[in-house]
């Protein structure tokens, strides 16, 4: 019996996808479980599947194993022994890694049997999610997911290797932490030994990591366990994944330095290669050329600024929406012409959702324009707008008067749906942006006081921050956000170090020093001796990989996700816990 | 200005720990903190220190730095850029890397000034750990601190690589899960969008592995994050890490051989070569020649049977035990009859907790035995009992007579204390060892039921199971406990892949069918659809990570631990959260 594989096992001498034509000859044992089964002539070929490929077993009628492989049924756990033969040059099949073999088998040991299954592990389009999540050990048989599972696991491999190689250190740091007011909302966990006291599972390392570079840790990284007890959403979990890190003695291009380097090595893993660095917007040239602080630049599509060309307009949309300060934006879409007016009042429907009084569209066809406002727009104006977006034959040009701050997301959520409709030709493949220099303070939106537009730690730009004191809404951060191809993939900022700096920020929040303290005093008292400028940045994980293995869905790039109502299906979590552990735990439930 | 480090940033050129005499003449650029300052004759000293290392700085009098260097006090962060230039041979350090450069300072910026430290970072032996716990940044900055988490890091990468290399992949287990009745107390997470209802944070991913397993991904592992609710010791944490591994269609001698491989390429990093396989031991036989499971085998101390010595003993104190069934069974102490008799009021005191009835001992002096009950042991017992072990000048002899369950602690117990007085030899410096065939089943102490030992998912060995029915106290089971330096730290098994040998084993401990499905569906039910032969371990990692740095408080290779009352003094979690949330999750506080 040969045993050269490096993972035989008291077993099994190979797995089910490493055997070839060289093995021929040779007596090995597999084992794995029955994919298919078929009768060809009163001969039984078994399908027999591992995690690492499908092997063909073959068992000959009259044949002492003949039995066995007549009582296997699809998803029967089985040991089989046998000699290892060349198909004959015809039955090879070149589209299977094991082709040109398969096993006679001398002996099937049927490890265990399988009820008839609640699903055909090959036919699970039809399959409801529900079903898949009640039986995911039957889902993650399925190669496409267990592939996800194993690439998932291997990328964090890469990463982590990538991240030793600049010297990084991975440093677990607690999930029992202190809940804090700020942000979504926590989990908490109940403390039997400080009845009436709660711990807080972390929405993110935050704290801790930056409290590690006041600990002289230098480099930190962490693939980090974060926890936020939020409306679901597809691309959302209450547990999440995230490669954390944070670096002291460095500025905003060192840490886009690394993180570009960490994602050349995730994508040559793949046989990707990937351009670097990265190109970088300022946060407000993103909102005016694509709409949104994550564009997808796979696509080249453009919002122009066109409010020079209506600076004189009659038309009362326009001229209305400049008397107000607001603008006049457009977007090309290459052969939106052919949209029909249903097509046109549905996207009319998508922007006054998002705020816009309504939608001003032209079709540019047989050479000239078609629109029911065209009325409205002068020649030298039809002219001007032709020439800014480049329109030719076919196309459609769609206009936004407005506040900015409702005309650029109304313009990219229309650029979303002209790509989703036109499917316009890819630039890239791949396409990476940073997206730099967010505000540092927004006006929140129920109590109009100043909050953090991103992280309550981030530094403001050094050069604007003497404007905290006198127009704080147009200090820019130093805050960047990683996008690829539309969705924003990671966060991160250099921040503050100097206390006096931290609690002028949070003073604009409207807490005054003693809450400072009392809230914050983790992080805010350690700048108290020497903290270091430091700055970093978290990679949602399960988005990337997502997005590496084309779902839609991160369920499908975990191996145990929860329902969008936070429960798991396999284990029946949530659950009821008895009275005696409620009673040690000084709780009562209410209605 | 050279800028030829991995580690270089927009602030610096190089670290403090790399500069040496092939960098005299350059212009370098450091950062890091003020470790200590001294005035030589006017000129001033600061040895600046980083993870890396310390550099000395110099700034001479009249310098243009000369004010900054003066205003430096302990743990000010700072920049120095300067020239490296060579120590005059007699000021040469040579217990330094750096020791045969200095840098002599052009510029110095004071990045963070730092209060008077709470104490002094290379006195800390006189700190309590309370202050170094809510100090933990200041801690951290300590060397011997800041190596720990490193080497803690770098061991976990080793284990990756090593792992990855035999085809294991990492699958991310929930840590929101169910709550299950048996084993410690859970950590429950209340659902606020199912009032009522909790998570449980994992006391292990043994349920979530298993599936794994039954979802047919054969070799996974994770370094894990586990929760227990329990009373704290030093080598305790309310959630601590374990490399958690799982293997399909294995043996013991499969899980044994990877983690034998895991070790070693442990210890290859650290310089140390460990021989594998690992001695292997039966339970029954650890018990009664160490009188205890994790026995410490870098000393040779062995317990003897000395029931046949004693069969006609004329000494109650034997003969009554032996008359109970009991044993007879002795220690030697290499140069123990150099104790007090006080020393022998101790030892006796040490096993009459562990419920002795007291302790039979006898020195061996000046060529003969003296015991206050000698007179109780007939000469050609006191002979015998000399040969059995191997009694020599100067050596003492402790005797156990009682039953096994009390005589193998006891000895144990007394083993342990002789090892910490007489600090025999080592026969080794790291010592490994498996204990197998644990019983698969014990009596519980309350209630007289059946109940694992282990672990209820640990399969009998399949020689014994038939035992099952007939005498289930003597099932010895496929649990294999890994031991290092007397320290448990790993346990595994081979687990029950077939549902109804899981079910008579839980059928023993008092669950029927209908119980074992609502409270272990989630194990149980994939056992109907073909789950294969499956086996693993988990392996304290934090234990490792402890003996390996040499200290016996697990603390201190964690970067943010909980006290014993399961605090954290740094961010002062847990803490009360407010009303709005309690109400938001359906609790209320009790008295």
């Amino acid at each position: 019996m040969t045993n050269n594989s490096s993972k035989a096992t008291a077993l099994r001498t190979h797995t089910c996808g490493e055997l070839n034509a060289a093995n021929a000859g040779s007596t090995v044992t597999l084992c794995g479980w029955a994919d298919s089964k078929r009768n060809h002539g009163g001969v039984l070929f078994i399908n027999l599947r591992d995690l690492y490929g499908v092997t063909q077993v073959v068992a000959a009628p009259g044949s002492p194993v003949f039995a066995a492989a007549e009582e296997t049924k699809s998803e029967y756990a089985l040991r089989v022994t046998g000699k290892v033969t060349l198909r004959p040059g015809a039955n090879a099949n070149k589209n299977m890694p094991t082709g040109e073999i398969e096993l006679e088998a001398a002996e099937i040991t049927v490890l265990n049997a399988s009820q008839p299954l609640p699903f055909d592990l090959g036919e699970h389009a039809g399959v409801s999610e529900e079903t898949r999540l009640k039986y995911r050990y039957l889902d993650l048989r399925r190669p496409k997911m267990a592939k996800n599972l194993v690439l998932r696991s291997r990328l964090s491999q890469v990463i982590r290797n990538y991240l030793y190689g600049l010297d990084f250190n991975e440093v677990e740091t607690p999930m029992l932490t202190r809940s804090t007011p700020e942000g979504a909302r926590d989990f908490v966990v109940p403390s039997r030994s400080n009845p009436g006291e709660f711990y807080a599972l972390p929405q993110s390392p935050q704290q801790f990591k930056q409290v590690l570079m006041m600990s002289g840790m230098d480099r930190y990284f962490q693939l980090a366990r974060n926890f936020r007890d939020e409306e679901l959403r597809s691309d959302r979990q209450p547990e999440h994944t995230q490669v954390d890190l944070e670096m002291s003695f460095v500025d905003e291009q060192d840490v886009a330095r690394v993180v570009e380097g960490m994602m050349q090595a995730v994508f040559a893993h793949l046989g990707e290669e990937i351009a670097a660095p990265f190109p970088e917007l300022e946060f407000s040239d993103v909102m005016l050329r694509f709409g949104s602080d994550k564009p997808d630049l796979r696509y080249a599509l453009e919002i122009k600024e066109c409010s020079d060309i209506f600076k004189a307009s009659g038309f009362k949309v326009f001229s209305g929406a400049l008397a107000e300060g607001g603008v006049v934006r457009a977007i090309k879409g290459e052969g939106a012409a052919a949209f029909s007016r249903g097509d046109m009042d549905k996207l009319t429907d998508l922007v006054k959702k998002l705020g816009a009084k309504g939608l001003v569209w032209l079709r540019f066809k047989d050479g000239k324009w078609d629109s029911p406002t065209l009325k409205f727009i002068s020649d030298a104006e039809q002219a001007a707008l032709k020439e800014r977006l480049d329109v030719k034959e076919g196309d459609a040009v769609f206009i936004a008067a407005d506040k900015p701050a409702v005309a650029a997301p109304c313009l990219g959520a229309l650029r979303n749906e002209l790509i989703a409709r036109l499917k316009p030709a890819q630039l890239k493949k791949w396409a990476f942006l940073w997206v730099r220099h967010f505000p540092l303070l927004e006006r929140d939106a129920e109590s109009g006081a100043w909050t953090f537009t991103h992280n309550p730690f981030t530094a403001p730009l050094p050069e604007e921050a003497h404007k905290l004191d006198t127009d704080p809404g147009n200090v820019r951060s130093c805050q960047y956000d990683l996008v690829l191809n539309g969705v924003e993939l990671g966060s991160g900022s250099v921040r503050n170090h100097n206390r006096a700096m931290q609690e002028k920020i949070f003073a604009l929040m409207g807490y005054d020093k003693a809450a400072v303290q009392r809230r914050f005093g983790m992080i805010v008292s350690p700048m108290d001796f020497g903290a270091p400028p430091h700055g970093g940045i978290g990679i949602g994980y399960d988005r990337l990989i997502g997005i590496i293995c084309g779902t839609d869905s991160i369920r499908d790039v975990i191996a145990f996700p929860k329902t969008t109502s936070g429960a798991c299906l396999m284990s029946e979590a949530p659950s009821v816990i008895d009275d005696k552990q409620l009673k040690e735990l000084h709780l009562k439930i209410t209605d």
